[in-house]
C-alpha cells in the first residue's frame, strides 16, 4: 500500500505524478528529452538510452522503471527480448556495440556515486567512438533513474509485478515519449 | 578535470547546465517547485527544504551540493551557520521540529534506497504533524539530490572547496530561486 493516499487505479510514477502535476511535469520533460527526442536527434538511439534506464532500475532494484523501460527498449528492439535480459545479466557479453558497453559501465559507475566514473572509463567510451554529448547524457540518465527509481519505491507505489502488464506502456512510451499531448 | 569539455569558470552543476540547456530547463524547474515556491506554498519552509537538500548531498558526499544548499539554509536561517552543523552531525539532537526530524529521517532512507521507507517512519512523521505533500516532497528531493549529486560527481565538474565560494550562491538561490529571470 502507498505510503500516502495516491490516486488509484495507477502504476508507479504515474500516481506521484498524478499526486504533484507541479513536479510530473519537469520530471516528464527530462525523461521525453534525454530518452525521446535525443534518440531521434543524436547517435545514441532510443532503445540505447532506454536499456540504460532499464539497466540502472534493474541495479536499483525498482520493478515498475525496470519493467517500463525494458519493455520500451524491447519495442525499440524489434520485439527481441532476450537483448535486454542479456544486458541485465551480462552487458559485457550482450550483443551491443563497444561503445554501448562502455556507456553501461559508466553507468553503472554512476549508479553508485558519481566519483565512481574514472577518467579510463570515460577514455575507453570515447575511444569506442561516444562523443561528449553521448557520455554526458549516460551520465544523465543514469542519475536521473536514480531519483525515478528513488520516488517510486519511496511512495511504495502500485507495482505490477508481471511483465505482461508492461507491454503497452512500453511501446506507447517508445512511440510517443514522456510529455502528455497538449 | 571535468571528464568532458565543460564550459570553464562555472563551478559544479552550472558547467552541467551550460553545456546541456534542453536537460538544464526541466532540472532547473524541478529544484525551483521543490525548494523555491513550495516552500512559500506550504508549511514546510524553503529552509527546511534547503536543509533535506544538504543534508542528503551530504549524505551523498557531493561537495558543491553540500555547500551551495548548506548556504541557502544558513541564509535563510538568518545567518546562523550552527543549524546546518548540527543536522549533517546528528539530527536528532539539532533544534529543529520533530516534524523535520521525522522527515529527514525518511530522507536518509530515501538516499540509501526507497524501499527502505517504512509505514513506521511515515507514521512517526504523521504523528508529528506531516501532511501528506510534505512527505511526497520529502521523498522527492531525498531522490532528485541523488540525481544532482550524481550528475555533478559523475562529469568530475568544478567543485571549490572553500565554504566562502558559496555564500553569495546560497543566498541568491534563497532569495531568487532556481530559475533563470526571463
Amino acid at each position: 500500500m502507498p505510503h500516502i493516499p495516491l490516486p488509484e487505479n495507477l502504476p508507479g510514477i504515474s500516481s506521484g505524478f498524478a499526486f504533484r502535476p507541479e513536479t510530473a511535469a519537469p520530471m516528464r520533460e527530462l525523461a521525453h528529452v534525454l530518452l525521446y527526442t535525443s534518440g531521434r536527434n543524436t547517435d545514441l538511439s532510443s532503445r540505447d538510452r532506454e536499456l540504460i534506464a532499464a539497466f540502472v532500475s534493474s541495479r536499483n532494484d525498482c520493478t515498475f522503471c525496470k519493467m517500463s523501460h525494458g519493455a520500451a527498449a524491447t519495442h525499440l528492439n524489434g520485439g527481441d527480448r532476450s537483448l535486454l535480459n542479456d544486458v541485465w545479466t551480462d552487458f559485457q557479453t550482450a550483443d551491443i556495440s563497444q561503445k554501448l558497453k562502455a556507456l553501461l559501465a559508466i553507468a553503472a559507475a554512476v549508479q553508485i556515486d558519481g566519483k565512481k566514473v574514472t577518467p579510463e572509463m570515460v577514455k575507453i567510451a570515447r575511444d569506442a567512438g561516444a562523443s561528449d554529448l553521448e557520455i554526458h547524457d549516460t551520465v544523465l540518465i543514469a542519475a536521473a533513474f536514480c531519483m525515478y527509481n528513488r520516488y517510486v519505491d519511496g511512495l511504495a507505489t502500485l507495482q505490477p509485478q508481471e511483465e505482461g502488464s508492461y507491454l503497452q506502456m512500453g511501446a506507447r512510451l517508445a512511440e510517443q515519449g514522456y510529455v502528455p499531448p497538449k
